[in-house]
């Protein structure tokens, strides 16, 4: 049994970890932490998932405790970036494994991280001991790694699309347009009026255009896979709906087919049990993945404007978030890939 | 023209307010005032009204200001009860009508204000300068009185089929129950977590039972009407729409049948441009409403537990409240009643 | 293994019978039917359900055929009253157990049945060999019995926290009235105006008051536990969600208080997984129970009113249908109870 | 006054026709035909409307009646493409006014209309006294013809932001990207699994993709404002809402800024009273629109990727259908261009 913590466990993420790690058969999960509710239980506090949550009960967030605590195996950080860092610090030293959910180890640039999020990278001598890990397109050896960034939502929608294209050539980086929608609970868990459920229902709009945050990770992974730099333009929506992303993604063809795409992408994910390419010529749907693991990924081309039209969707919570870091957890520590996973 | 003031104008009633008196034809919208949007355009906060706002801007939510203000006949209060007492008292001791849409003026008694609020009423003396009006089943002489306290969004539901029933004796006061379903703009414009999007969309709830606070002014008016004490069951619950309330009344039939509450309905209500009485047998829907100052009205008999149901529906932002205030401004200024409303 | 089949797999009961019964570890889904989608993969039909769901595909609901198919042992159906009975008989004398989602079987009386159905009993000769079980609050010896007639949504949302009070005359019988909030998946899946999106967002209404067909089966069994006759009112609304019902009961309180209630519910559903009490005074919310198989109940006391107010709330597809009869097969085959069930 | 009569008026659009000429201060509602509501009251059809309908009752929809009718100066045809032209050509011949809300006068070449709409066009030879008018972006000498094409919802969302710049030259026609989203509404009102609450709540998708029909319109006027033929990639969404679309356009700066767009628009729409320019950078919301026959519009630069986005939101059943129409039919009758519109 893995023993784990969940660190900032109040907002969403958190939530979801403790539903998929509460229930994990290789999981004990040890310690639930959190600012605001230290004391509570933990089934007070989800009342959906009480029944597995027996008396356990959030404790404060406090980075020395977790390090010296010999019960914890891994540690999950589900915290504001910027606050992440500075538990990443002692638990690493300390030796546990770190999965960090949020943007602190994603960039390998700590200027690129001050240029997208406006603050100094709080600890850029840790980058080295991080990974940035898209489980279906890992860097090698990143097992090795002691403390692994879980890919953004918006990111993985895109980034699952358009890796195995541009790494082997079928597209090229020029010109690439993604516009995105998001569920509300990408803004997370807090009090703001502009997230009420008076405003946000039955009401759309852009946002972050045209340099959303998530940007500077979406680039610096395409770059590694097409070998030099690539610039998108990323269009993100919020609609109203509480979980899910619906991506679609506009590339030059290249002189390239969907055929083409389709191959591509079955080189690379047949057999990746949380991809599922719509080889029918269907399109995606959100609610088809919402409560799920997977990504649905399809082609279409436009031939019109000799333009290839990459869909994706994905629950951003789960693929886009904890249910993909518990992925990345079977997957350092052995266990099937799938497992604890919808 | 009435010169009208709006008084914290931030929440949805003064957003309706605004929305209701800038475009209402007998009407000038001369001031404006929240503590919080001091200073910013009127159009910039509410952009879908923008076109016919003009340059007009929130000013400070200035008692004395106000009461001062030779620009203004009347001033529209949405503000906390508690809070509103304070600016009705100058503007009453100036001159100016007030329509106040808080709780502070709604009950006779301060010993019940103090029960049901949890504070000593703030002003108890100005009680007397104060008339309860639902403009469907008014008290007479209700136009003399400078200041108005317009009903509450659950007590309009319930009082509209209820009151006739009471006064004629076609029911008698024992043993009612109703239970009303809210939308979420019920609870205010709030940064509160509890009602983000995520967390109210697609689900329901019970609430504030058994002693929600507007119980004190619907059983106040009942008794009035039935001319002894009425207790009432009030089981109000949250319901995932923005705006809307559907109320159901179960009451002992009394020997009595459809017919007879028709007829009592009709006899009260008969040419009231806003009380749609459903004679055909069909129920009330909240969507058939919502956007409109009207309240709809149906009975049905339970023959076999010998009781009455009825149903209404109302925009709790429109009928509710602020719809229903400006309703009592037509009516006390001597325009007609329809003017300016939907 | 138990090898099942699901006849009428169309809707969202079978679709949620599918999803439960495909993942469940001790059971071997061998048959999925229904006539408008025989011979289309399942997987393409449930597009989120598709990894688990290989190469099945629907078959015509043809009764005689799944009669003499040999690997089955138990078939559920989810089909409509009248027509349910029809697949019933054939499966009954082919000795096959059956779980039927339907009304057919949870009458004891054709004319009872007649009465709220419009239509003579099917098959009143069959009702002999059917029991009609609340796993929480079964008739002694059901296990018996070839046929097991699931009970409906609102019947288990009302049922479960009344029985145990009439069985044990903690209340009493008289004037027992019943305010139900059901999510739009109630009315199952089909192609009707009334039930499109534009039409149901945003908007509440009563409906099917004051003689739901639900009344008939909710009568019979308080009657049964009451050990006389009992006539409730039944007053059920339609809210804009998808799944989730919500009750809230208001019931003389015959001189108890709130923790007489409890006391009585521990009694019965002291150690039962799927009832969860809230014993604390926080009121249930649909979206603690959505996805799971669970029935929340809490009570209050309404001294004024000398009234207990009983609450619920289930998610109509799991604990008011699909996963109710799941739970019905694991306690007939020995199963766990709460064995693939979330 | 204005005597109209609206064919079709079972569906959204025709609904919105009915509230806005009802309450038309130049306009008396003289008909309104329905083949399936035929015979049954408006009111009774519309209750959210009934108050201002009379006793005006649903009639046959036919083309000869509707054309030898005295009382009726112009028609509004809310009907489906192929269906439409049928009754035009009666109402040409006698003389009325026509507003046709389908896409049977939209595109000038009967062979695009058979390419994209599958049929041959039902009556070519009638093309000629037909115009598509953009309100704000009109063909000289429109007013003269007696059969007006009222633009498309997606196209007015698209056409309004780019029109100006192509004519003034500040973009070119090249590698323009249109990703838009829409309310279920814009899919009619019609019995659809598909398009049922529970199969569209909470869940957003692609569909339509790459060769959306409205493209031939949207194109067939870009090109002639560009004076050379344009190709456009058309990606639309559907996502949770009633009403409103939200359109975000991605094109090539061609060395232009923000600021130029602004001009381009400004000299293009100052003082058109339903077109409002964000000028202040902030982006548009649907909600802000909703309700009214207004279109927002605003433009921010990717420097980056050397492409402006254009973003525009307007109310599909309005600016994007009746309410456009009804605006036309002011100007065509020399009205006040909003008289009557919200």
């Amino acid at each position: 049994m893995i023993r784990v913590g969940i660190v900032g466990a109040s907002g969403y993420s958190g939530e979801v970890l403790v539903e998929l790690l509460s229930s994990h058969p290789g999981v004990e999960l040890a310690a639930v932490t959190s600012r605001s509710l230290a004391g509570k239980p933990v089934a007070e506090v989800f009342p959906r998932l009480s029944h597995r949550l027996g008396s356990l009960q959030f404790t404060e967030s406090d980075a020395s405790a977790l390090a010296q605590n010999d019960g914890l195996d891994a540690v999950f950080l589900a915290l504001p970036h910027g606050v992440a860092a500075g538990f990443a610090r002692p638990l690493f030293e300390a030796g546990k494994t770190v999965f960090d959910l949020s943007a602190d180890f994603r960039l390998g640039s700590p200027d690129v991280y001050k240029e997208f999020y406006g603050q100094d990278h709080p600890d850029p001598e840790l980058l080295k001991a991080a990974a940035y890990v898209l489980p279906e397109f890992p860097l090698k050896g990143w097992q090795e790694k002691p403390l692994i960034a879980c890919p953004g939502c918006y990111p993985t929608s895109i980034l699952i699309p358009l890796l195995p294209l541009l790494a082997s050539g079928t597209i090229q980086s020029k010109d690439i347009i993604a516009s995105c929608m998001s569920g509300v609970s990408g803004a997370g868990k807090k009090a703001n009026e502009d997230f009420s459920y008076c405003e946000r229902t039955e009401s759309a709009r852009p946002y972050g255009q045209p340099k959303h945050r998530h940007l500077s990770e979406i680039e610096e992974q395409l770059a590694s896979a097409a070998g030099s730099p690539v610039i998108l333009q990323f269009l993100p929506h919020l609609v109203p709906m509480r979980r899910g992303i619906v991506t679609t993604i506009s590339v030059p063809d290249n002189g390239k087919t969907a055929e083409d795409v389709l191959v591509a992408w079955k080189s690379q994910y047949a057999n990746r049990p949380f991809v599922r390419i719509l080889e029918d010529g269907t399109l995606p749907e959100s609610k088809n993945v919402v409560g799920t693991n997977r990504i649905d990924i399809a082609v279409r081309h436009d031939a019109r404007m000799q333009r290839l039209i990459l869909t994706s969707t994905e629950d951003n919570l789960l693929k886009g978030a904890s249910g993909q870091a518990v992925q990345l957890m079977n997957l350092k520590f052995g266990l099937e890939e799938t497992i604890g996973l919808p």
